[in-house]
């Protein structure tokens, strides 16, 4: 029997409670598939922060290499600014271990209401490949005339040849293996001078390369309308780090609900362990009340297994989201209808297996 | 009567198509308000580039300013790129008129197919308050490394305090006037390390000033799932150049298409002319077909009616867009369903005053 190792990360708020629900559906499928995990459990957090000053330990991330990947749950908590959890945990792990790739389905479930008129399961399923390196995240930068009536800030992107051409590749290629040759591309050349013209240079040599595939290019303003107003037009989006980031809560947002997508921090060599975690962030407001909906944070151990090689392992944890969301009957959170708990649902999901 | 001296810059491709009808309902409302208009039309454009090497003469701002307002048409052109035709001429129109306030209404008209389920016209109606003349929308930065794999871009925003605080108490006074005091930011501080952090420090010390006021941030992804989750949630929103831009699309996207959604470029001490132009581009696709919608163009003239202190006329021409949206015998575009042309749609909103 293979056994992989995982670190787990829950993290903050609701990644405590959706995690738990995550890995008994990992134990129900790997006893199906004849698969091992061996779990190492960290509790880094914002708590963390709070007690000792950092969000990790100074020897984290060499504790984190020793694994074949990380399973996260969300960071952040209402006393700890944002830009101090995120830059301590999330973003040096997705860029010390160059996770380069994010990538994001956008899939609309059975038994998930649809904001959009007449969209039936089916209809509305493509892929978000995000830059997650680069980019317009970034800490270069700083205040001037700091505390006065001439205050302001500078904040400097970054997009180098190496970091977009290998994104726009990835995207290439995973529409290639999807057999959908057709990549989309977010803009925003007629505004950001310089990093966007640039963005678009890279991807039409890209594009020269894959002459089979179908290539369009967007200003994120209108590809955000068209994301609602023709979500089937798209096979594989490839935007940058803060588009990318948009555009992945966006679909969800058209197919329904941020609460049941995952987002899978790919480094595709394999150097490093990728990171698996949901897109929701950890829910201040209804943390503790065990009520969150764990589809998210199940589906990116669904990603997690296709990533490990273990695809038939990966499928059939997706087919059993997509059973129990397609049945009435099943007990679900009440985010999408229902009135059971996270582990209920949890258990009924790993009953669909 | 009084008459307002208008410059009148068609500009592009559609721009050239959805004048014509504009200035046609300008002056049948003229007539019935008892206002004048002198137009100084202006052919500046892309083709103007082409033939001369630049969008506009040297003269051009100089000639710009002895007017009372601005209506554009759209810029852009297959053959010059975006970020030339957009820094020659809108842009530094927006800059140097200090148009720092860009006013976009949401609202869903009678008449046009809801991308949502269930949303009737009335459910969806909020402003959105862009930053117009700082933030992300930037020259400063260029290329390293040029031409070798190592090639790169540095892309630099500029925020101030300056900047910053007069957007969101434009959005803070709006809302108030509006007499729904309530308004959201558009925000990423977890993301973007220096900007959005500030941006946000400046928005709670002027949410502090307006303690009647209710009010929220969002980052700017899940605020976009917002826009199609919960539309009917929003009065005002406030975002930076970029995050007002994208929502600007996704707005309108929402509400059906952005072919009818008008964007006044403001400058509320009114010691520059504001101009008024359609949030489309110039379409290349359908240029020159006499089908484009003037929706877009005839509304921004409304509002730049409104912005002259004609508010009476301003309301008779929304009114007149609604009344013959609403009707299913008036005839109109074939993006909303009918076979008329640019012109005959227009002549129908003129007839309907
Ligand atoms: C054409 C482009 C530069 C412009 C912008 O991004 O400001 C347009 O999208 C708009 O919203 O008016
Ligand atoms: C929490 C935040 C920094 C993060 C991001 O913007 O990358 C989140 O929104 C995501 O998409 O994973």
């Amino acid at each position: 029997m293979k056994t992989y190792k995982i670190a787990v990360l829950p993290g903050d708020g609701i990644g405590k409670e959706v995690m738990p629900p995550a890995l008994a559906v990992l134990n129900a499928v790997g006893e199906i598939c004849n698969i091992g995990f061996s779990y190492s459990e960290y509790d880094w957090s914002c708590e963390t922060y709070l007690a000792t000053g950092s969000m990790m330990p100074a020897d984290g991330m060499d504790r984190l290499s020793q694994h074949d990947a990380i399973l996260l749950g969300a960071v952040g908590y209402p006393t700890v600014p944002d830009h101090i959890s995120l830059w301590g945990m999330l973003i040096p792990i997705r860029r010390d271990f160059d996770q380069y790739v994010n990538l994001r389905p956008v899939r609309l479930l059975p038994g998930i209401r649809c904001p959009l008129a007449d969209r039936r399961p089916g209809d509305i399923d493509f892929w978000i490949v995000r830059e997650n390196t680069e980019g317009e995240y970034s800490r270069i930068g700083g205040r001037f005339a700091e505390g006065t009536d001439a205050e302001g800030v500078v904040q400097t992107a970054v997009f180098t040849r190496h970091g977009t051409d290998r994104i726009i590749r990835y995207a290439f290629e995973l529409a290639q293996k999807l057999g959908r040759p057709h990549v989309s591309s977010a803009t925003k050349s007629n505004g950001l001078f310089h990093s966007m013209p640039f963005w678009d240079e890279r991807f039409e040599k890209m594009a020269a390369q894959y002459p089979a595939t179908r290539t369009d290019s967007h200003h994120i303003d209108i590809l955000a309308a068209r994301f609602v107003l023709s979500p089937e037009y798209f096979d594989v989006v490839v935007g940058s780090n803060l588009f990318g980031d948009i555009l992945s809560d966006l679909g969800p947002g058209v197919t329904g609900t941020i609460a049941v997508a995952p987002s899978a921090n790919i480094n595709p060599e394999g150097r490093y362990p990728s990171m698996f975690e949901p897109v929701h962030g950890s829910a201040p407001d209804i943390a503790g009340r065990n009520i969150a909906n764990p589809v998210g944070q199940i589906w990116a151990a669904a990603m997690m297994l296709d990533h490990l090689g273990e695809a038939e392992a990966g499928r059939l944890v997706l087919r059993a989201i997509e059973t129990a969301l397609a049945d009435p009957a099943v007990p679900r959170t009440p985010d999408i209808g229902g009135t059971a708990s996270t582990a209920e649902f949890g258990a009924a999901i790993a009953a669909a297996l």
